[in-house]
């Protein structure tokens, strides 16, 4: 079976995707759509805990080299209620926004806000460029509209808009001396612990949670990724009036299913028949279509498989994998497989009922910036191993890869350059001897964890692991559903945090008063 | 008066030169050709201490952005003679290369050389991009075309460069465990400096010799640079017969010539007679010629002010300052000023006694790159204090600086980033709690300094500082007439970087054996 590469798509909302893709057939591109997009059910964001100030700032397009080319607007979001000012160096709480539109990030992370008063800071949320409505040369059309337009979307060039920024608005408000501490979050907290890294000058320590600096080249094994999600599936206990089961047949159900898919899908009438059993829309173009929107289903459930219920894009129960995996289980002796998976996906897709049918299709609204960068910097190879993954086999092909970039956006990827512009070999020496003050937050049912620091490397450089999180949980508002062990992660962060601001105080002589 | 702006120079082999331009009248842009060029006398470089092979790199023109411009070929010097090789993780000395042709730069940093034996390391001096062999476009005119051309004359691009080219250089030999140290005096300096705060995972430890990082900006005090220049020349002492004088009318005769060749300049003949007084070769287009022809030897000699006879553009004695004084004090009772000042600089312009004439007339080899790169992120503000500098009184203009850019080469400095980038603002806090393995060295007559990290910061943030010291003199080989406190600096630095390999080694659970 020939399987068929997709590029690691960082999703709006930070739940970024994984993309090799799992399925047979055709070389040419396609990118996940984002799953709110799969039903008709679709949700727009959750209205903001906080309020906050729109601004925007004038930023340089190209930081690194001096050319003519045009200022764009960079948007940001600020908060100045709580910040205790200049003369008391009140600290500075910024986000490293990520691949979308800041508003839902800010929307997103609660735990920023919430901290905000405990510490008397000023919150930012600068957006990312090339994301919501910070968009070079005056449109997305524009900036979307090539390669040469679309070449300084890269994540130092967003680095440095938030260190010009941030140096700016201090400089401004006479806030030089006011500490920095970084937050983010996914791609946002790639960016956070890069940019700890890169401007100690502008930053004192950053929280960089379910951050998978590591998933590029061989620094993790390949399979890392689908391995999780597929144990995410494998292990799932869920009880049914007080006895608990632990799901015999979720993992093997799914592994299962891709076979027969694929020989339905290659039957006379098979597509119209595979569209029936999954209630589509509309017509099934091809069995990649499904493959996509079930395997997209399970990477979103294993990163989103949060103990409370949630709607970060999907209404979903609380643990919605084994609301998934009861479901597959709970069928009647004899339903055919895919009838178990249909329902097992139903949770994900249409938790709420009211979906009449699904599209599988893609009809992004044009072109997606997760997809440039990973065919330039953010090259995250996966595989997926034959026993150990519920999914079909893959072995990442960097040739493929590369072609399909050049296919695509006439770019070809550097696939060394993040780890040499940022280090990641060797990263325990390296972390242990010159970095500090970052904290890697990880929850383990989180795919991308393991491609994260899940070790402490010294005394302030930390990894908070939770066993049972899942992706940036820690980074949302305080509810009343948390559980012990996320609360006590939030305490340690928290401290973590006070050490640096108090250390930063008394570096610089000063009287630190929460 | 109003005084004229010129842009900071670094010069070939490191002395760079300041510029804001001590001259009355017009606003219109020059730049200081580089010493050699005023004598007829022009040696070549000197021929290198010891040997290396050279090479090329296809080098990315634009680390930060995907665009569509073609690779460059990088050139390197490299001696893997004495390299203890990848199993033993031998180290690697690589000095950042300045704005200038490579070869210079190794033939003028014998220490470097002479250390690598010592501890079994490979040394490695890649050229800064846009200098010497290392032109992107082909060719020194097309690089060096426009504003298009040139954008990508940048530090952050050269230490890329360094950075990429390095990383590859240790893959392809298996040496990824091999650490680096960085090396680099004046602006090369700079670069190690700051390379190790950006690449903390690629080099270990910066020896950072006369690199003024804080010259920036607000950062030190505008008038450093010609304070000190001028404090040389005030406090020179010097023997004759064993008898020890104080120069007591260098610094005055110097003050006061400006204003004699200024109004001299105005007169009918004027120029005519400067032009004979200083025996030029040809006419004197302006008195301005004559300014900068004095103001650059004075410069230079301050930053070349060694304890013994060197050879580096100019054949000079040991500590010419004083011979420059000495002249200066010497002449008959009665002498006019621009007769002393003549007899002042022929020590510097004409020590050997061979030249007849004199060329103070700008006819560069076209554009000097450190122009472009003075107009773009260089932007090193100084100023000319009425009392304490012997130099004409000049107040920096950011306006007519950011004009003259414009103007010259249709492009708008950015000021402030440099300091963003790399920082320098509250450094020693900085540089304290997060800053590690850096040396930096520096003599206090060289008017750099000034603008330099002159205080220990922390354990392993160390100054060096030697009050007889000139321009990154650590740097060049050893020589019989090593005066013991350079011996001993030297000694220090050695200790130092044997220092960071050792802790590098433990940090590796490996054994250093040197």
């Amino acid at each position: 079976m020939i399987h068929r590469l997709k590029k690691p798509v960082f999703r709006t909302l930070s739940f970024f995707l994984t993309i090799i893709s799992l399925l047979p057939s055709s070389q040419e591109s396609r990118r996940i759509p984002f799953p709110g997009k799969h039903s008709r059910l679709h949700k727009p964001p959750n209205t903001l805990l906080t309020t906050y100030e729109t601004r925007y700032f004038q930023q340089t397009l190209d930081h690194f080299s001096f050319n003519d080319r045009p200022k764009f607007p960079q948007r940001y979001l600020i908060n100045t209620h709580h910040w205790s000012g200049p003369s008391r160096m009140g600290p500075i709480f910024l986000y490293c926004g990520n691949e979308g539109d800041i508003e839902w990030f800010a929307a997103n992370s609660g735990f920023v806000w919430e901290l905000a008063p405990r510490f008397g800071a000023m919150v930012i949320f600068p957006e990312h460029r090339y994301y919501g409505k910070s968009m070079p040369y005056g449109s997305k059309d524009e900036a979307y509209k090539n390669a040469s337009t679309l070449a300084h979307l890269t994540a130092e060039q967003a680095l440095a808009d938030y260190a010009v920024l941030i140096t700016d608005l201090k400089r401004n408000l006479s806030a030089e001396a006011s500490p920095v501490i970084l937050f983010g979050g996914s791609y946002g907290g790639m960016l956070a612990a890069w940019m700890r890294l890169k401007y100690p000058h502008i930053a004192i320590g950053a929280l960089a949670s379910s951050a998978p600096v590591l998933q590029f080249e061989d620094i993790v094994t390949l399979e890392t990724y689908y391995n999780i999600v597929s144990n995410d599936f494998r292990v799932c206990k869920y009880s049914v009036s007080l006895i608990s089961f632990q799901s015999t047949s979720c993992f093997d159900t799914i592994k299962k299913s891709w076979d027969v898919i694929s020989s339905l899908g290659r039957k006379v009438n098979g597509l119209d028949h595979l569209a029936k059993t999954f209630h589509l829309c509309g017509k099934l173009r091809s069995s990649d279509d499904l493959y996509n929107w079930l395997e997209s289903a399970y990477s979103y459930l294993a990163m989103v498989d949060y103990p409370y219920p949630s709607e970060y894009e999907m209404p979903l129960p609380a643990h919605p994998i084994k609301e998934v995996c009861k479901a597959i289980d709970d069928s009647a002796d004899g339903t055919n497989v895919l009838d178990r998976i249909f329902k097992g996906v139903s949770v994900y897709y249409n938790y709420t009922g009211k979906a009449d049918c699904f599209e599988v299709d893609e009809d992004l609204d044009g072109m997606d910036g997760w997809d440039w960068q990973a065919c330039t910097e953010m090259v995250m190879p996966m595989s997926s191993d034959k026993n150990s993954s519920m999914f079909p086999e893959w072995a990442f092909n960097y040739t493929s890869y590369a072609e399909e970039c050049l296919n695509e956006f006439g770019v070809t990827p550097r696939p060394t350059w993040i780890t040499t512009e940022f280090g990641g070999h060797d990263y325990k020496s390296v972390l242990k001897t010159f970095g500090s003050n970052i904290i890697f937050s990880n929850g383990l049912l989180d795919p991308w964890s393991g491609g994260s620091v899940l070790e402490n490397i010294s005394d302030s450089v930390v990894a908070l692991v939770t066993e049972k999180g899942a992706h940036h949980l820690d980074l949302r508002g305080a509810t009343a559903d948390d559980p012990d062990w996320l609360v006590a992660q939030r305490a340690s962060e928290v401290k973590l945090i006070k050490g640096w601001i108090d250390d930063y105080y008394t570096t610089k002589k000063a009287v630190f008063k929460m």
